[in-house]
């Protein structure tokens, strides 16, 4: 038996689709679209594609969509400055600080602090975040949401279940967390420092992998019939270990011989065979965290003027 | 074997002492004490009672500590005014609101919401709540955050360790999840829609009781020996309750014959037999969250006037 593949590309279509008519209705009344702006500091590579899929999509469904760039030599000042133009601006609703940010900047969340909560469509202030945690943001964060989304538009039953959440970070653990909670889920957070993780998650009706790491979760981890959400986005570009992942009949050595790197999640493919549901990696969780950028995006424009 | 009792009255009392020379030199430096000012709505019995020990302890270690009463038919308005006008004083470092307010305020959060954040004593706005979550809040909840130094104090290891919060609230469960979560603590966080409960207490190594129902947790919930943390305080005053949870030697018995209620945890009397260590009921948790609401006040001082 192998796993039901939630398709999160669909999804995110799907999503993007019922953002028109919010979008028209928001634009009529207003006189203007809905408004996204993203900062972006340098030409880090992955940015570079992540800033233009995220543009691209926002205009496709009648947003506006500007970029701001800055050199990758640009100081903290120059940085929070931008922010804090789009802060003042009335034609944006949504304001993006494409991560990661060159180290003079200081780190990431002193400028992601400088966004008016209003517009930010993230999710990352700590007014937000803390809105999350008393159930009742309106701005959530974008990844979890998405995750969210798909459970809940797959018939995925979360309350009463137990999710087990691997990782921690502010931006996808601790809040995928929360999110689960609120919808009442009993919620195990696991990390590095877990004893005996593969009997933690063994235990999940609901495994979310967070980790970074390649493949990490493997079938062992998983208990049979259990619904298992890959957020990781990895590129392998070692042909061994492209081998080792993927049967030989598999598309995807195909995709290496021809790209020289295919994107892995944090599941193991095996985990196919465990699984009762599980998302795919890319296609998955990927496409529903820009539809949910997207809708954050609305919903902010629609506070805004109402 | 009987659980080592955590005596989290004997730390409060050490906690307050380590208060007394950061009070002493932030009134020389600042040339006046830090300041507590808390609202009270109404005379609701209990909240009678918790203000005039937080007062008290307040002015004890050389704090200044002020009362600011309202009537119980106060409006909305009134009881915001009441905290603006902290948030403005010179002389507060520190605002409590004493939960519950009645009913035509619209919810306590409501009136939280206002207090400053420097001054946030109970660290329950939104953006201490948040920055809770990022791991870098100056102002964090007491009752949880006492929970954290009684283990600590205690020489009980948290890192590591799988930890078991039961309840969900803003106040104390999902605070204490995070608090447990920064020291590296596998958290299952488990509530009223939890399948099976004693099969996931039974795998804490700390189980954290925070339901709000009379000796809720009972021996077959716990691990033999775990670490088990009451937060419970129900006034229990049926004869017949406390004879059924307490042997007939007990001196709770003669403490109900004397005053007709005793105060009973979240936590079963015959988990003592079971725990490896247990925090008592009354004399656990209580005494330490007063501890650090002075902690938190004198930290709000000495960051407004460092």
């Amino acid at each position: 038996m192998r796993a039901r593949i939630l398709d999160g590309a669909a999804l995110a279509a799907t999503l993007r689709e019922e953002l028109r008519p919010r979008v028209a209705t928001f634009t009529t009344r207003a006189g203007r679209p809905p408004g996204l702006g993203i900062v972006l500091v340098g030409t880090h590579a992955p940015s570079e594609i992540y800033v233009r899929n995220k543009l691209k999509a926002a205009s496709d469904i009648g947003c506006r969509a500007d970029l701001v760039r800055l050199p990758e030599s640009a100081t903290r000042e120059e940085v929070v400055d931008a922010v804090r133009e789009l802060n003042d601006s009335h034609f944006h609703d949504g304001i993006l600080v494409q991560d990661p940010l060159p180290p003079q900047i200081g780190g990431s969340q002193t400028v992601f602090d400088v966004i008016d909560p209003a517009k930010d469509v993230d999710g990352f202030t700590p007014v937000n975040s803390g809105l999350l945690v008393q159930n009742r943001a309106t701005l959530t964060p974008c990844t979890p949401t998405g995750v969210i989304a798909l459970l809940e538009r797959s018939g995925i039953a979360i309350a009463g279940q137990h999710a087990v959440v691997i990782g921690r970070s502010d931006i996808v653990g601790k809040p995928m967390a929360m999110l689960l909670l609120h919808r009442h889920a009993t919620v195990t957070i696991c990390h590095s420092k877990t004893a005996d993780l593969p009997a933690i998650t063994r235990q999940g009706d609901i495994v979310v992998a967070a980790v970074g790491r390649t493949a990490f979760v493997r079938s062992e981890y998983v208990k049979p019939g259990a619904t298992v959400i890959d957020v990781g986005i990895n590129r392998v570009t070692e042909r061994a270990e492209v081998d080792a992942l993927f049967a030989e009949s598999s598309p995807r050595r195909a995709d290496f011989e021809k790209r020289g790197a295919v994107v892995v999640g944090d599941v193991h493919p095996d985990v196919a065979e465990v699984a009762g549901a599980l998302t795919p990696v890319p296609g998955g969780v990927g496409p529903l965290t820009i539809a949910l950028l997207l809708r954050n995006t609305v919903t902010a424009a629609e506070h805004r003027e109402p």
